[in-house]
């Protein structure tokens, strides 16, 4: 049976959902001709996660949210899912792979979260066992409506600030934030293209893309990238049904790449971008053969980068 | 006579000029309980000197307006004029002392701005001179009511995004930003107060504050600053008649505080500040007990932070 599609007034419900919590980014108008950012790192915790995180809480029976929520990343879905549960004053498990950056831990623990460390091996089985135990409700990362259509809510400001754009670049891993996007594009600019950036170095969905069915990498593969929140080695099964049918290409870009527009981002743009954040700018940065081109915004993700890339990157400026 | 102070009219009709060129920020919430902030780093040029550009640009009399205008900086009001000549396609005629940053100077010329390097003591006359020969209009940086209108519309924003805001943090240097925010704020909101932040270095302003009448220093004083976009040695006339009616307070920052906020907003709230676009904050971060209290915005002046003091910041991170 075909998986049913995010549709747009779902994407309208999760507008109302997150106003009062989630920011309004605008649109910036970049130093690149034809080029518009979204800068998803002005978000409170500095990335577009919240926007899916506070959507799917929102939704959840109250009954069942007063038990509190359970989810399991080793990023910014670990801080979104606490900031999430804290503005309902419920609590949030979140189990980290204890191979995750100290700094991502302490930022998920000051959220108010309590967050169990595991073996990475367990990092999935783990929370499964835990909703089981408790009753608690997963927030899954990207495989679930509610998380889309919250994602989705960024296609929605994109059409309203450019309703002339012709090609809209979305970083891709999991394939929650693209297949919002993409929900909400195609219903409301079907002319606009969407395409996905994914790191060469973690590019199963552009090779998944590219023959037409989900090919998954190895975790060893995607951990490759310096990207650390693309690293995610298969798409999901719902963002694949819309990856599939309405986004129109996925393209790679190198690390070198990707340092670049990260530098470029900050010192041209003055926006602080993770290196996963500026994978849609180096897209079109260093790839614009490739895209249908026309006026461009690229969705910047998200901006917590560890002071030791940024310090690092700048030393090459 | 006492000078007409800006009203809330003129502010909000600012407002209308400028919507279709300026950003109209978000108000973030900070990682520090307590502050939000207003990025004007996201405007265009990196700075909210746009606003009262783009504003007395748009005022002009369209012939007199159709001569091009001039303008005298060494920072971000080169760029604003010469951002909004462009808008208007007429032409921008931008003295620079000689002695400013390169990097800068460039910036001006990349917005298609004729510049004139002169001796740094010809830097006003050279300008008036000009006015004189060629009959365009002078565009000043901040003793005009049309440009503190322009900067006004940051208190517009302020009051719709946070009407329980008690306390509003802003740079001081000439003082066209704090005159149209206290304008704007003590119109909307007379419960809130606004203060003024500035370098201890460049201190006149709050010098003036406490002795109730204008004290100018040097330029060799200001000139000590990091801030380098504060270091004008005397507020303006028209602005001074707005501190000294509309302002609560103007408190001082040191040098140490001002790199301190401007790292944190970086590393922790994810915003490129310049380091006169951070005293704002430093002033929240390290000067609490001086100021009234509530819920407090700084305002974040600008971003155009030169690559090699990011570099040393973060050096020190």
């Amino acid at each position: 049976m075909a998986l049913q599609l995010v549709d747009i007034d779902l994407i309208r419900d999760a507008a109302e959902l997150i106003r009062p919590y989630a920011v309004r980014t605008p649109l910036l108008a970049s130093p690149w001709p034809g080029l518009w950012l979204k800068p998803e790192n002005l978000q409170p915790i500095g990335a577009f996660k919240i926007r899916g995180a506070v959507t799917a809480i929102s939704r959840l029976d109250p009954e069942v949210r007063a038990r509190g929520v359970l989810a399991h990343s080793s990023g910014n879905h670990a801080q979104a899912v606490a900031f999430a549960a804290a503005i309902f004053g419920v609590g949030a498990h979140i189990v980290i792979p204890d191979n995750a950056p100290a700094r991502k831990i302490q930022a998920t623990v000051d959220l108010g979260a309590t967050v169990e460390l595991v073996p990475v091996e367990q990092r999935f089985s783990r929370p499964l066992e835990l909703a089981e135990e408790t009753g608690k409700a997963m927030i899954p990362p990207f495989d679930h409506p509610d998380v889309i259509s919250g994602q989705g809510t960024i296609g929605l400001e994109i059409a309203a600030d450019l309703p002339d754009v012709a090609t809209v670049l979305v970083p891709v891993s999991g394939g929650g934030l693209i297949s919002g996007v993409a929900a909400a594009i195609t219903a409301l600019l079907p002319n606009a293209k969407v395409v996905g950036v994914e790191p060469e170095l973690a590019g199963d969905a552009a090779e998944s893309f590219r023959a037409g069915r989900r090919i998954p990498w190895t975790p060893a593969q995607t951990a490759r990238t310096m990207a650390d929140g693309l690293r995610t080695f298969s798409v999901g099964e719902l963002p694949w049904a819309h990856i599939s049918t309405q986004v129109h290409d996925i393209i790679t870009v190198t690390e070198d790449e990707i340092a670049d527009a990260t530098r470029r981002l900050l010192l041209q743009a003055r926006l602080v971008a993770e290196p996963s954040g500026a994978v849609a700018a180096a897209g079109f940065l260093h790839h614009g053969d490739q895209l249908p081109g026309g006026k461009t915004v690229a969705v910047l993700s998200g901006g917590n980068i560890d002071p030791a890339v940024l310090r690092a990157l700048l030393a090459d400026a």
